[in-house]
């Protein structure tokens, strides 16, 4: 079951949005998260005391961006062994809540197994979901690690291939804190360049259908200080032909071995003219981002999302008028082709910044050796 | 003035749809529109008793589209002429309301010659009047006759570029009859194509900011009956690149002499997809749209419009809560880049397809030809 509760007006202003926190009220254990389909306007927590209620935040897009979502799985899992659910069946169940991000599934299982693990060396079930709330923790407190690294990593790769400065980035989505433990993933880069004054402006696509870009990204930018501006996904074009533009830099939902990357529909239209304008064309997201399991592009399964995130607009409180709740903008009976994600061949992507280093150029070798060495780190 | 009227529920189902006509009740001659911002949800008409009116309903969109402006634009010079007004300053009103589309100027022009030359020849300001109606009725006449052509030259390049049959055409922004004295540019290929049972689907750009695919061009296509699938944006790379595009058609606002072409924000990532996936992108539009006196692209002013139309959603009955009049969706304060339209290079573009015939490949020369050849099928 998921509350709803307002934050308080002296938590509005800080800086530090905490899209996902743990809290043990003296009811029980619950996940708090930042309800991101009521941003820009409202900051409002959903407090989810089961994993049904998570499943729900997940599908509903409350909870969303590649790497929280492994960490939001992991916490589901213990969340569900605190209260003393069926694990198993909750695992299942957040992992089919979205198909795309890899993460998920990966901060589901790490979570299922430190459980497990704890029970099979003879733990009790209160043990084991202590183990398991440890591996959630563990995950979040990693993927925080890896956003500072990813920034250090995508700096320095910016001001190799952008000697002079003074960058202009332009990013699709989101993914800065909303997405993470940490600072995020392609806008943590943005968000590094800033720090150190060499941020000239942050280009930010809108990102039609759910506007991740205006909602979120933008949101996260005025918070930050940035220099940013918005646009529509339709005028990316026309500033890279103007060479306003010196990198496009997004996070990613999905990587196959191949090095293929699935990432919010409308990054594809973008690597295509990032390479058609020469401008660097990075992709941010940590190693746990990389499936093994996924050998290439083709095999990436792709979220078709409902029609009525296209043919209706989400409006906050405007009375409910069409079937997904929105306001109609396209004749009634409309069919829409709703992919979320899609999925760029490594040859456009000119560069993988992860926080084990930088795979460039993309090759299915150098991202398996990449996988290797990170596999090395964490065992060992 | 502008008064608004519902239409009655008689016209509702009609699929011509008027955009524009003149009519003359007891009180005086007024212009009357189609308002293209109400649709699809209301079919309301705006009646223009001046040139300032139309003027507003240009800039507002409640009237738009290369073509249509063009029409509009010479019944407005009829108007104020018939109405006793400056007819010189209301063309020169009416051909700075909106800078883009050359056809706008090309009708006030028109229109304006007619009359100056009634008066010139010793005609009295009645009789001028009339002239200037008489030329904005030809233009309207002629350039449904154009749409006729267009939509003939169009299928039949079609047909031979696809000899297959069964196309999947994708098209931007909206080019039918809402833009045009007859059934449009681009979206009367489609139409011609539907008709012969030759269009396996028409997929449908919504047409960020202002949604005239979504709202405008899915009107038309489920009017028509055509088999149509609406998709943000950002789908058009996926499904390019899945193979689920035969040709891409788009209208124009303006063609430079060297073949460039300025139309809707998006049409030129749309150009740079095609061109990568190996698929026609084909324009549609009259000889009008071809502007001699333009020499390039660069030299093409494109329209930079408020940012409010990125910041805010416009939702038909819902109260005001933005600076634009519509619901913010974005921080306050943000800023937004919002050019109206893009510019394709010749170089990227398959086809013009005009009432005069195909221009194929496009080069200034061959352009230069087909406009000598259309003045001498105008003045002969």
């Amino acid at each position: 079951m998921a509350d709803q509760q307002a934050r308080t007006d002296g938590d509005k202003r800080s800086t530090e949005i905490p899209a996902i926190r743990w809290e043990e009220p003296p009811e029980g254990p619950v996940l708090v998260l930042l309800d991101q389909t009521r941003l820009p306007t409202e900051e409002v927590e959903l407090v989810c005391t089961d994993a049904s209620a998570l499943v729900e935040a997940i599908r509903s897009l409350a909870v969303r961006g590649a790497p929280l979502l492994g960490i939001a799985g992991a916490y589901g899992v213990a969340l569900a062994a605190a209260r003393g659910f069926d694990v198993a069946e909750a695992a299942r169940a957040l992992e089919g809540a979205r198909p795309t991000a890899v993460n998920l599934s990966v901060g589901v299982r790490r979570a299922q197994a430190a459980y497990q693990d704890a029970l099979a060396s003879g733990g009790d079930p209160t043990e084991a979901a202590t183990a398991a709330l440890v591996a959630a923790r563990a995950l979040h407190r990693q993927d925080a690690e890896a956003s500072a690294l990813m920034a250090a990593h995508g700096l320095a790769l910016l001001d190799e291939l952008l000697p002079g400065g003074g960058h202009r980035i332009l990013t699709h989505c989101n993914s800065g804190s909303l997405v993470s433990g940490g600072e995020g993933t392609a806008f943590a880069v943005a968000l590094a360049a800033h720090r150190q004054g060499r941020l000239r402006r942050l280009w930010v696509d809108e990102t039609r259908p759910l506007l991740q870009g205006a909602r979120l990204t933008a949101y996260e930018a005025a918070r930050t200080g940035m220099a940013y501006t918005l646009l529509t996904d339709n005028a990316a074009g026309s500033l890279l032909a103007a060479g306003e533009v010196d990198a496009v830099l997004i996070g990613a939902d999905r990587i196959a071995a191949d090095g293929s990357v699935a990432n919010k529909v409308g990054s594809y239209p973008l690597a295509v003219l990032a390479r058609y304008h020469h401008v660097p064309f990075i992709v941010v997201a940590p190693v746990t981002t990389v499936d093994p399991d996924t050998s290439d592009g083709a095999s990436i399964e792709v979220e078709q999302r409902p029609g009525f995130e296209v043919t209706e607009v989400a409006v906050p409180h405007v009375p409910v008028t069409g079937a997904g709740g929105g306001v109609p903008v396209a004749p009634l009976g409309t069919q829409a082709y709703n992919p979320a994600f899609d999925v760029t061949p490594p040859e456009l992507v000119t560069a993988i910044v992860t926080e084990e280093g930088i795979v460039s150029p993309v090759t299915a070798q150098a991202l398996a050796e990449l996988c290797a060495r990170s596999r090395q780190v964490t065992t060992g």
